[in-house]
């Protein structure tokens, strides 16, 4: 096979990325280890900023979405029973967040795909492998119904996740990975229930952090702070809602509806970056050079920049023939990355509870005080998590 | 003896307190450990806040400092050999700091406190003990000469620091102590040499942190992070200078001038707050009561709102026989502490090395590069270096 640009990974990034290629008339060939229903079944993020939103309209399959998604102009903090709001448009000029399952997207995305014909996809792709991509001749090699087929391309773009094949396969003397690991994770409910709230809620409480959100106004999606060692298995639905309304002002938790959970999971915290993001003719996007906790959505939102400038440069190459917005990549795309991985690092220690010394809670209370009575304070909650704007020199 | 306040220490707070009260005719007894001199050539802050320079002038004895002090609009930030400057004053709305060393600062009470009517200072006030201040019945036992003296007094005022009597003699079970230790201590050095810049620099550096500040315009006082295993000995004027030389930018190291120390030592960072603030009929104020790590400048302006609210409180118990404000002192100082806690500790965090981790680092720049990108996260520094506003209410 042969195609100009090999996609390793079927999510949000390498189908958005495929589709925004393709309508300036470049090829693609997307390799999806799983099945297509595997794929949309994925919960994810829930929450798109302007940038993610702009990308989708300008890959043509926002119709849906643009129906659908629920616009939200602010988020509420709430810490020692105290309901606070940042209203992110009129702090901001006018920017806003919009609630749209990631499963949604997916299903739109591969709805607008595979009628493309400039897109391949190959679904149960299997031990995909990038080789070549160093000596200018990138090639990705995979097994499918027992074959081994290889795809000759022009560049390779690894949107494959954390755990994928495009970073695994760089020479670890060229890569330098920053971590961080945190030590709680998530355990997440979702339910066909009416959202506690219309906005999303964010609570610092003494028994850990809990978020209330939501993907519609019939399905809502709760998190609560756990240790590590916390088995889904030990968490009934009932014992979930009762320490959820713990983790919540009084007047907020008496409004909850509870139902059965429709799925319920456990997600560790990390922090990760990967430098540079190239190496070679592959680029990586999104989960497979950067993860961060999930406190502010900032993860496909992140993908999201790094396929603005990768379909950019691309599209620079192929059009222009300039190649200096691939040169540009790594660097432009990574000091979004750095900025979003600090903001989701910060909201992330501001509202979870890392150990037992009561300091710790009381710091904490003082800064959201302090925030909450300062505008500038909450303007600098408000403009990074609406998302911090795309590098307008990248052109 | 006897007093209408008895005030342990002869510091600025307990000085400036007494000068305070002795304005609305209320009669005060200073017991200090120390002698007059002892006590003056204590280096420690140079940098006072708005409302420091406010009580200074209300309680008359600012003439030398509004003379002497040199006012700064702004404070500058390096890091990444990037030099940024946080223009205060037209972020604040015309909120300034003044450089008046407190050992100045301390002479000039002197000066007024020894000439006082209502003042007695009793230097070398050996043991001195608070006792029966929660029974109403407050006080002062010391001893003076080989004999052993008692204040009787209407209310005690703690002012002696951090290792002192007063918060030593509260029965552990009616406070609360809260206390985060740092991995590092500054190295602090004194020379009679120009200052680098005419602003302070804060200095982040893979190195660690380092501080231009200065006392004058012919005196300067840098400081260094080093380890806490680190002896002052080990420190020749000649490696501080050259360490120091290592962590600024190269332009600026270009320009800093050397020459021998007046003094060199080593100090632990440490932030520490005691709940409540009264017991009975005494008060803690400044150190006796909390203690920030010096980034931030932050220490003796702090106690400047303590000593603001405890004699606006004991002036309406002496002259309006009002004591609402005497019940509220420790809520409201708290509320402030708190706040300059959290900024200390977070101006702490922001700029010093804590560990090897380069992700610390990372993250750090992210921040710092962030912050200097927006108005709004320029605006939070300077509003908090400035100092956050005493409670209007409290009157």
């Amino acid at each position: 096979m042969q195609t100009q640009v090999g996609i390793i990974g079927g999510g949000p990034s390498g189908l958005c990325l495929a589709r925004l290629l393709s309508l300036s008339g470049i090829k693609s060939v997307i390799l999806e280890r799983q099945d297509r229903a595997y794929v949309e079944a994925r919960i994810r993020a829930g929450i798109l900023e302007q940038g993610m939103i702009d990308l989708m309209r300008r890959a043509k399959v926002s119709e849906r979405m643009d129906k659908e998604g629920l616009v939200h102009d602010g988020i509420v903090l709430t810490f020692n029973d105290r309901e606070e709001r940042i209203d992110m448009k009129s702090l901001t000029g006018g920017q806003q967040v919009m609630v749209y399952g990631q499963t949604e997207l997916t299903k739109d995305l591969y709805d607008a795909v595979l009628k493309d014909e400039n897109i391949t996809v190959i679904f149960n792709a299997g031990d995909v492998r990038p080789i070549n991509f160093l000596e200018g001749k990138p090639q990705l090699q995979f097994f499918k119904d027992g074959q081994q087929i290889t795809v000759d391309c022009d560049y390779i773009a690894g949107c494959d996740g954390y755990h994928g094949a495009s970073r695994a396969s760089v020479p670890r003397d060229m890569i330098t990975e920053y971590e961080r690991i945190y030590p709680f994770g998530w355990l997440g409910l979702l339910s066909d229930t009416p959202p506690v709230h219309e906005e999303l809620i964010y609570a610092n409480h003494k028994r850990g952090f809990a978020l209330c959100s939501q993907r519609s106004h019939t399905r809502s999606r709760y998190y609560l702070q756990v240790g590590l060692d916390e088995k889904v298995e030990d968490w009934s639905d009932e014992r979930f809602w009762e320490e959820l309304k713990k983790r919540l002002p009084e007047h907020i938790a008496a409004k909850l509806v509870t139902g059965p959970s429709l799925e319920k999971s456990i997600a560790p915290l990390r922090s990760f970056v990967t430098e540079p993001m190239r190496f070679g003719n592959m680029f990586l996007v999104g989960d497979a050079a950067h993860i961060v906790p999930p406190t502010g959505a900032k993860g496909l939102n992140l993908a999201a920049s790094d396929m603005y400038y990768l379909s950019t440069a691309l599209i620079a190459h192929y059009t222009e023939g300039r190649d200096d917005l691939l040169d540009r990549y790594s660097e432009t795309a990574l000091r979004r990355v750095w900025a979003a991985v600090r903001f989701s690092w910060w909201f992330t220690s501001i509202m979870h509870k890392f150990n037992d010394d009561p300091i710790e809670h009381k710091i904490q209370i003082a800064e959201l005080d302090y925030l909450m009575s300062s505008t500038a304070g909450k303007t600098t909650i408000a403009e990074n998590y609406v998302g911090l704007p795309f590098d307008p020199t990248f052109k």
